[in-house]
Formats: structure tokens, C-alpha cells, sequence
């Protein structure tokens, strides 16, 4: 018996899970390596963060996932080093102990994390959305304002509980800002009795020229007034100069602004997995400006054929020359490509390159509202916020999932609540108040402007 | 306008959440007062712990749940001091500050916390199930087991990661050890590649010489080989001796025994919460020796009519001269009646004392099995269990939580499955391996007995 070829995929993301799932008929032996010991359904993650979804909800555990793909391994472990002459990665497991990982062909899907250009100090103020724990968090932190405004005596400290403030108008700052004019001006309406939260301000701050910068400009517009019909601000051509413990200063037209906000929300920019990097480093990767890997139109490396870059960690064209953007279908079809092209080596039929079928953009702004741009067609309003739904339900992964998240949307929708509202983390609000918080203040003046 | 009587309520558990929304009809001002948002289903809290449900599935926002109550406010905070002569709890709110709150007529319902018997020490390494957090702990220490089994290679400690010792066998402690049992028998069959987990070995210890020692005979019985059908290791007349990092001494009739085990969980004993010595200091109210409040038949305290006390802080009679257990129907029905007497005091109706209707007792152990105790009737098996389901479903707070958990059962009980399996903390398990952990091992080394 000749030992089987080893296909070992770093990432249980959209890429990587595809990848795995699409490898069943394959006679090759799959390692699929994470961190965590689920797949995350990250578009949906906003609606974790606002307390209308529960963690689990979007959130598919990859041994569960896989236990009927027999030729599928769940590794959890952080790769740590590579080596592509011998064909090993290093990893690091949970307890700390280093084991090297064997491969034959590498797929490396990584994903993005957060990127604060340069300002990491201020992710406490402004912790971005990325995991279960940062949504579990921003929940606790946004549900935990109204709370201290209901219990607050000054006024001016009440008006910064309930200022809101999202860095950022892609689809997930709109998506989260929309829902956020929501939960304070429809959700939590009876809730409290000294404040009303109604009276709640959020401001989406966004540096290009309008909102949805990547979506053509009808869409955009119609994003635009689907926010302030929901009383969301929004701020364009704005940037962010600082951001300290309870305040976000803005460059603006008319000058400088200071906010005072005590929950900003990060939906600004990511930056490629540091696994980019290790790869450029040991395995001659071209990285792009932003960090990214250069991917050849097989989405193979330089000179390693045996090492495939897929989904947000890859940079590469579509067939007209521009790059493909980093959202899961691109992922999900390249985790498909990467099976059928490890499927066709070990029959000797050549694979035609990658091509990206473009379905489409989205993104919807609370109830009713939603954009869709097809390619072919470009609509909004309750049409688009149906297939939005649809489209997000259809791509969860696990139909336990689907039929929870569900029962979820059709309930919130009925009774317009939330009511995965659990603050369970110890929160601090961090306002500009002298007698509080020394530590925590610390860290923000180191991080003023020097 | 005569000033509204003011009835403030400490605690959002069964007893104060029922007492509040009891005194919907009655013309007084009630402030519900708890260090949490949300009021907790506890006799559901093993099943978050086992993967089972969401957090949010057996949580409801008590600002959610009374938001029609108009004459209810929802306060945050964590009582601190009580002065019965002027009428005003001292309390600390969420960022520390300390203000006044008055009252008319107090109810106090702040329940119990775990209890080590003088071994609090033993904490870190046997977490109890109380709260939310303790849940998730909990849930990502047994998932991580498994995940540390499959990836180690020395034998002795795959035993050990496999191994879950389960401290105590009241209903909790039942629960947890079926449960525990059918994850690792059934739910995670098809998910390893290298152990198996259906090879787990799980050992439930109790001191008496009984489980569910406070239920009839018989459905201890059954409960015992129901646990042993679904391979639970009962220990009865065992006493925990010592309890360290990944290891459990205990003494057994035949001597000492020491079990290896990375996961032990403490379901053994509970103190009432700090309020009650508050109470006795303060307001002279007599404690047992467990520290519980003892109440007159009327759930009042000593010289104060105006201070009441209910649930599992109170120290209660029935009318055969048995105390009353800590359950949630007790502090349910205490609640209700609470709203009674207040009602019956404004309108000068002289009230009965307390009486509990006791509707009974019951425990699940797995698929198909529970015991029911009605008094008049008592079962076991398959309609127990399906009595078991339907009574707790009645009792959860909230349709769409109703909706979630009986979707949720229904999906587990047909594909046998628990989609809730995240872990979502980062788990270090704490064997005794000497390279690790020794900032942990430091605090166990301090827990030997001297």
C-alpha cells in the first residue's frame, strides 16, 4: 500500500472548511488545522454583538462538521513555524507543547484580523469584531451603557453612555450601526425608566466618500438613507485621528472633533494572518502592500506548487484584472478550487485556473431594509432584505443552525426584541471621569499624540 | 397624592423575579435589585455546561421580562449594607459608586453560592455550576479534554484528560454525570480520530449512602442504575479528602483512593449568599447553623414585619415541622405569596402564613430516563422523562426561550447530537505535569493539608 497523499489545510474558516468538505471523495488524507475548535459564521457575527443571536447560533463545531468525513482530521494548534524543504509546519498545541505537522500539499487559510493602521493602543477603547469573544464583548459593553446611563446622575456622562460610535462604513459597520439605531430606538423602548434610549446617538464614521465604498453608488446612496431613516449619523470623508478612553477625536471638512462616546466599535480595516508573513519569510511568498499573498492564478505560490493561499489571506485577479475582495464566497469557491485542483494532480488532469463566479453584494440595515447588487441587478428595500435572509440562512452552516437562527429572526421580528441580551462579562465603561479607572487611563495617555 | 409603599427586592433569581411580577396588580412602587441583567434558569445551567444550550436559551433579560410592568425599576447593582431604622439599602453600583436605596417593605432572595466546606482553595481545580460564566468554563474545560486527549501521547495523562469526577449526587450532580456520560458514549462517537471518547470514564462521588439522597428510596435506586446503565462509576460513602490540580484523593471504606482527572466538578454544597450575615448584624435576624435566615411562617425576620425573606437564603418550616428545601418551586411559590401578603397589608386583610404545596421532585439522568417524585404518585423511565421535559419547558421564562430549548431537545434528540460545543475560553488544564503551570501548582501546593 503506498501512504497516502497528505492534504494538510491550515484554517477552519470559509476556505478551509470547504476545502475539507470538498476533499471527501478524495483518496488523500486531510489534516485541518485551527485554533478553535469551530467554524464561525462571521457575517452574522454583528447580530451576537447586538443581542439578537447566541454565540452557538452561528458558531459549528469542525469535529461535528466532519465526523462523517472520515479522511478528515481536526487538529487544534497555532502554526508557529514552516519548513517547505521538508515539508513540515511547526505547531504549537494547546498546552504549549511544539509537534511538527507533516504535509504534502499546504493549504493556508488564515483569514484577517483587525488593523488599527498603526494605532493598536487604542483596540481597548475600540475593540473590533472579529471572534465570538469580541461580539460577546462589544454586547456586554453596549448593553452595559444603557445600564450605567439608567443609573447615572450627570448629565453629560449619560449623554456618553449612550453615544455609539462605529469606525467604519463597510458592510459591517453599516450592518451593526443599522442594527444598533434599532435595539436603542425599537428594542429596548419599554425597558428602562429614567432614560429613554430612543434619545441614544450613533455616529458611523467613514473616511472615503460614502458608505459601502465598494458597492456601486446607487447602492450606496440607498444604504446612506436607510441609516438616517433609523437616525444613525453618518459621517463621511471623516477620519479618526485618536481615540482614547471614552472619546474619538474626527478630522473633518470644517476641522477637528471630539466625540464623547463610551462605546466605539472598530469596523475600519483588517490585516492578513500573520502566516503571510512566515511564508514570505521561509517559503519565498510575495506579500502585497497590505500584507497579503501574491497567489498565481492556480492560487499556488512562487516556487511551491504544493502550497495553496486561499480566502481573505490571499491576494489575487479576477479575470479582468482587479482583485478579487475579501468576503466569504471568493473563500468558499476557492476552498472548491483547491479540491478539484489537488483532485485533478493525482490523476494527471490539468486544471483550468481559478475563476471567481461573482453572485454578488450585499448588506442590510435593520428591519426591511437591505441592499442587494447582483452584477445583473442592483435592489433594495424589503425585496433585498428577503434575500438577504434567505442567502445568510442558506449558508450557515448545519441545519440545527439554520432552523435556530430562524426561529431567532422570525421571533425578533414578530415581537421586535433581542433577547439574547446577556451581559456576562465584568464591563468598566471607561469615560473621561478623574476618579475612576487610573490604570486604564494610563494606557490611553501613552497613547496621545506625541 | 400619597406617597407609593416601596417594595425593593434583592435578587432576580425564581423567588424575587415572581415576587415583582406578582405585584403587577398592587398599587406600590417595586424596585428589583440584582449584580446581574438577566434572570437564570438554573436547573438548565448543566445543560449549557454540557454543550447542550446557549446561554442565552435558559437567560432572560429582566428588564425584557417586566418591561409591561410599569410599576417595576430594574437596578443594577450589588447590596452592600442594609440600616433598618432609617429604611435604606446601601448599594454599589457597576462602577463602584456607593448610593442609597430606600424601601418600605424589603424582600430579600439572593439565594446561595457554592459551598467548599471550608476548602475554598479547592475552587480552581473543581469549579462548581451556579452562574452563566461558571457554565462556559465548564463546558470549554470538558471540550478541551477531549481535544488535549487526542493530540497527547503519553498514555497516562489521555487517562487522566478522560477522566471526570463529578463531586456530589443531588439532582445537579446526577444530571451533570448523565449527561457527561451520553457526550462521551454518544455525542462525540464519530468526532476523534485517535481516542475514543466513548472510553471516558466517569465517577460521580457522593457522601451519604444514596444519590438523590433527599428523594425516596426507590428513585434513588433507579437513579443509580440508570447512572450505571449509562457507565457512571457511583461512589457512595465517599468523602473528598483533598482535591489539587488534576487529582481527587478520596476516602473510601477500603481507605484512601487517588483518581487522576483533569476535570472535577463540584456540585456538593452550597452557603447562602452574604446577605443573610448582613441581616443578622444589622437587623438582628437569627441564622442556622448553615447560615441561612430563619423566617417566621410568614417569611418575615424578628422585629421587622417589614423585612422578608425568601428562596434558598431562607430558613423556612413546613407545616410538619420539616424544612423546606432549596428549590426553585419553594422560592416560586415564597414569591407569590409575598405579593400577597403586601397586597393583603395594604388593604388591611390579615393573610394566612406561608404553606409550600410540594408538586414534587424529579431528576433526569440521559436519554429516555428520569425519576419523578409526586408524592402521591412516583415514576421512573420514559414518562418520567417526557414529565421531566415538560415541566421544565413550562417553568423556563419566556415563549421564544420555550421555543429554542424544545427546537434544541427535539434536534439533540434526534441526531443525538449537542451543537452548543464551543470553547470558547482559553483552557489550560492543569495536570500534574511538572513543566506546567507552575504559577497554578503554587496555589494547589498551599492547598495540602498541613
Amino acid at each position: 500500500m503506498t501512504k497516502m497523499h497528505r492534504v494538510t489545510i491550515v484554517g477552519g474558516g470559509f476556505g478551509g472548511l470547504h476545502a475539507a468538505l470538498s476533499l471527501k471523495q478524495v483518496p488523500v488524507q486531510v489534516i485541518l488545522i485551527d485554533q478553535r475548535n469551530f467554524h464561525l459564521f462571521q457575517p452574522l457575527l454583528y447580530q451576537v454583538a447586538t443581542g439578537g443571536l447566541s454565540p452557538a447560533d452561528i458558531a459549528s463545531p469542525l469535529r461535528l462538521v466532519l465526523s462523517r468525513h472520515h479522511n478528515v482530521s481536526v487538529v487544534l494548534g497555532e502554526v508557529v513555524g514552516i519548513d517547505p524543504v521538508r515539508r513540515v509546519l511547526g505547531l504549537k498545541n494547546q498546552d504549549g507543547a511544539l509537534t511538527e505537522q507533516p504535509y504534502d500539499t499546504l493549504v493556508v487559510s488564515t483569514g484577517s484580523r483587525h488593523h488599527y493602521f498603526g494605532n493598536d493602543v487604542w483596540e481597548p477603547w475600540a475593540p473590533g469584531l472579529k471572534s465570538i469573544e469580541d461580539a460577546t464583548t462589544i454586547r456586554s459593553r453596549l448593553l452595559a451603557a444603557f445600564e450605567y446611563a439608567e443609573s447615572e446622575p450627570d448629565p453629560n456622562r449619560v449623554r456618553s453612555y449612550l453615544t455609539f460610535v462605529v469606525v467604519g462604513a463597510g458592510p459591517t459597520g453599516v450592518e451593526l450601526a443599522g442594527t444598533l439605531a434599532e435595539l436603542a430606538r425599537d428594542t429596548l423602548r419599554h425597558d428602562f425608566r429614567r432614560i429613554d434610549p430612543a434619545n441614544a446617538r450613533i455616529v458611523i464614521v467613514e473616511r472615503a466618500d460614502r458608505v459601502l465604498s465598494s458597492y456601486p453608488h446607487r447602492l450606496s446612496a440607498r444604504a446612506h438613507k436607510s441609516l438616517e431613516r433609523l437616525g444613525v449619523e453618518v459621517r463621511l470623508n471623516s477620519t479618526v485621528l485618536q481615540i482614547q478612553s471614552g472619546l474619538v477625536i474626527l478630522k473633518e471638512s470644517f476641522g477637528e472633533e471630539t466625540i464623547r462616546a463610551e462605546n466605539i466599535i472598530w469596523a475600519a480595516g483588517v490585516k492578513p494572518s500573520p502566516l503571510g508573513s512566515l511564508l514570505a519569510q521561509h517559503a519565498d511568498a510575495e506579500l502585497d502592500s497590505s500584507g497579503r499573498v501574491v497567489v498565481k492564478p492556480d492560487l499556488t505560490i512562487g516556487n511551491h506548487p504544493e502550497i495553496l493561499v486561499i480566502g481573505d489571506l490571499a491576494f489575487c485577479f479576477d479575470r479582468n484584472g482587479r482583485p478579487l475582495p475579501a468576503v466569504a464566497p471568493v473563500a468558499i469557491q476557492q476552498g472548491k478550487y483547491v479540491a478539484k485542483l489537488i483532485r485533478g494532480r493525482l490523476t494527471n488532469r490539468p486544471i483550468s485556473p481559478f475563476r471567481y463566479r461573482n453572485f454578488g453584494n450585499m448588506a442590510t440595515i435593520g428591519r426591511h431594509a437591505a441592499v442587494v447588487d447582483l452584477g445583473w441587478i442592483k435592489f433594495s428595500g424589503y425585496a433585498a432584505w428577503t434575500f438577504w435572509l434567505f442567502v445568510h440562512l442558506m449558508y450557515l452552516v448545519g441545519f440545527e443552525n439554520r432552523l435556530l437562527v430562524l426561529v431567532q429572526w422570525a421571533w425578533n421580528y414578530i415581537t421586535h426584541n433581542r433577547s439574547a441580551r446577556l451581559i456576562t462579562e465584568h464591563v468598566r465603561l471607561t469615560g473621561p471621569r478623574a476618579d475612576r479607572e487610573t490604570q486604564r487611563l494610563d494606557v490611553s495617555d501613552r497613547a496621545r499624540p506625541r
